[in-house]
């Protein structure tokens, strides 16, 4: 194998498709990446557990050459060095095999010598058949996993839920996570009629985030049962699925407010942030959400050993009873008032001991549910 | 106490005193900060056991009015929450100690009450008498402080040698920190003349980078046996010393150089950095350097495990023998690259297992000593 590349755009590929790899393992060639040079372009393919990266470097982006290949050939290499020495290399990259066990790489007065591994051991994951295939907008995508990822489990005593749910039902997309305690859901109406669902590790979600979601061209995504793949021009992500069974979205919207309120969101998400400070103190960050004769809302916090924060928020409309107090996880709502980007949300209260929804309050395809603290 | 201070005045200053204050601490009041309020202006005092940080807000900033003191007092509260609370608050703010055990900080509709600590538990440090005082930019005292602190020992073996020495001698003001192993000196000439010396904490000297030296105001630096004060006009800091007596910084320049040579600094640097990738599998971080013919530096670093990065540089110009190979820390000959700004450096050799002097090619005011590897 030998090739010559541009620097920026070989680090950049190296560095997406390393980024996940584990840089310590038991087995060494788990923490290497596949290199492949074909006479269309450069492979270069990353593993962990859980989840694989391609990524190709054509022969030319746009109008500008950016690689020759010389020679076809592969290699396993160390991942986190390779990613580590090229970033830095001043300027286009000679890359040569010089046998299966080590290669060069070249740039300007730079020559690396590296030790490459057998190609045999590198565990990548094996093509599976796909039957569905559905294809939407990149940056769509990117901000239905961003508005929900962050809802998912941290802990793993119920795997499923340190899942994210994508759902296609009928003419409806549904992505969806949650913990038990909150819940984020994002829908989107869908050209194609289906029925199909998957449980994404969360952990494939946010590489997906950080991978796919800057620009605006299509993803194209491959179903089966159990992988999916993410995939665009060049860059494709596949990531084995959580088995099991997922709660049932539409069983944990709760139903029946008995007050909804009307807030500015950005004001409300500054309050909630300020009165967390103390909040983060107690086990739940509790803080107290109250509405009384209908035109504030009072948010609370205290500790016995520093103090209170309180302030009142002008409500915009209401809807409903005019009195109510509910205490809730304020990292929860938080995280609920960052992911809407609209400028109002609604809030529903259920009761006292019952959870609340958030929402923009201008479309119903965005929810975020949290169930209440108890407080003694 | 009661006063109305500017938002971001009076959160800048709370932040700038807090954050050497211990957060957690056996003696509750330890984490606390003293806020005082005069016919003058507001002093926010915050201390840990090395050094304490007084900031000033006076009643006007240029022809603003910035404070208004209704009553004064004074109070000590817990650092950590007020700082996190008074940069979130969303105007101007209204500080109320209510009886000595609680405050009032009122900011537009956000209440935080707070519990404030008995102020006679407040561990402030004594003044002390300083019979020396010199004064001097504050820009070029924080260039001599960040070009030498880096090279202070990180680990308590030696005390003396966590601390940066300060010396006055005759009309030479001398910075320098070395943890036996490298040596970072900066000198000025001074125009008072006196003699005089200080090993202050590294971690005093950080914590005067942060908070003083952005601005281009003159610093007044007041000596005593077991302090020494650092003022402007709104902040000094004052910090114990290090006892004990400091190497002598002359014995520890080598002298009698067999080879000099003179580098890009910034080429040079970079690829010093390029062999720290596999240096740094090596306890040493070693790299070696090694001239041939007085035209070429090269530059290797190598791991049995990895491979081996080697890269060959022009000098620039040479004097003394023309053939020589040593092999350095590369953390501490990046560190030295890093603080020196000029274009140019030289780099004094004195042999295969004696240390290597770097320093700009104009200047012998900052010089860099780096002892040599033993590689097995």
């Amino acid at each position: 194998m030998e090739f010559i590349v541009n620097h920026d755009v070989f680090a950049k590929a190296v560095y997406e498709v390393s980024r996940m790899v584990p840089t310590k393992s038991h087995h060494a060639a788990l923490s290497g990446i596949m290199i492949k040079a074909e006479a269309e372009g450069l492979e270069i393919i990353g593993c962990n557990s859980e989840l694989m990266v391609k990524k190709k470097i054509p022969i030319q982006e746009g109008n500008s050459s950016v690689l020759q290949v010389l020679r076809n050939g592969k290699s396993v290499l160390f991942s986190k060095y390779v990613s580590e020495v090229v970033k830095k290399l001043p300027e286009d990259i000679h890359f040569t095999l010089k046998d299966n066990h080590s290669i060069t790489i070249q740039s300007g007065e730079v020559i690396f010598n590296m030790n490459a591994y057998e190609e045999i051991e590198f565990p990548q994951f094996e093509a599976s058949d796909s039957n569905f295939s559905i294809k939407m907008n990149g940056k769509s995508l990117l901000e239905m996993f961003v508005q929900t990822a962050f809802a998912a489990a941290k802990t793993n005593s119920r795997p499923v839920l340190s899942g994210v749910l994508m759902e296609l039902n009928e003419s409806v997309l549904t992505v969806g996570a949650t913990n038990s305690n909150r819940l984020a859901v994002r829908k989107m109406p869908f050209d194609k009629v289906g029925q199909r669902s998957a449980i994404i590790p969360v952990s494939a979600v946010n590489e997906f985030i950080k991978l796919m979601g800057t620009d605006s061209e299509d993803v194209l995504i491959h179903f089966s049962d159990r992988q999916i793949v993410f995939q665009n021009q060049y860059i494709s992500l596949t990531t084995r699925l959580i088995e099991g069974k997922y709660p049932e979205i539409r069983g944990l919207i709760p139903s029946g407010a008995i007050m909804e309120i009307t807030m500015d969101r950005e004001r409300l998400r500054q309050g909630v942030d300020r009165a967390a400070v103390l909040a983060n103190e107690s086990k739940n960050h509790t803080i107290s959400l109250s509405v009384k004769e209908g035109s504030l809302l009072k948010i609370t916090s205290h500790s016995n050993e520093i103090g209170k924060i309180e302030e009142s928020q002008q409500i915009l409309s209401h809807k409903g009873e005019i009195g109510i107090s509910v205490s809730v996880d304020s990292q929860y709502l938080s995280d609920a008032l960052k992911a809407i980007k609209e400028d109002h949300v609604m809030i529903s209260f259920g009761g006292v001991m019952k959870p609340i929804l958030i929402r923009p309050t201008d479309t119903e395809n965005q929810m975020h549910i949290i169930s209440p603290v108890r407080v003694k």
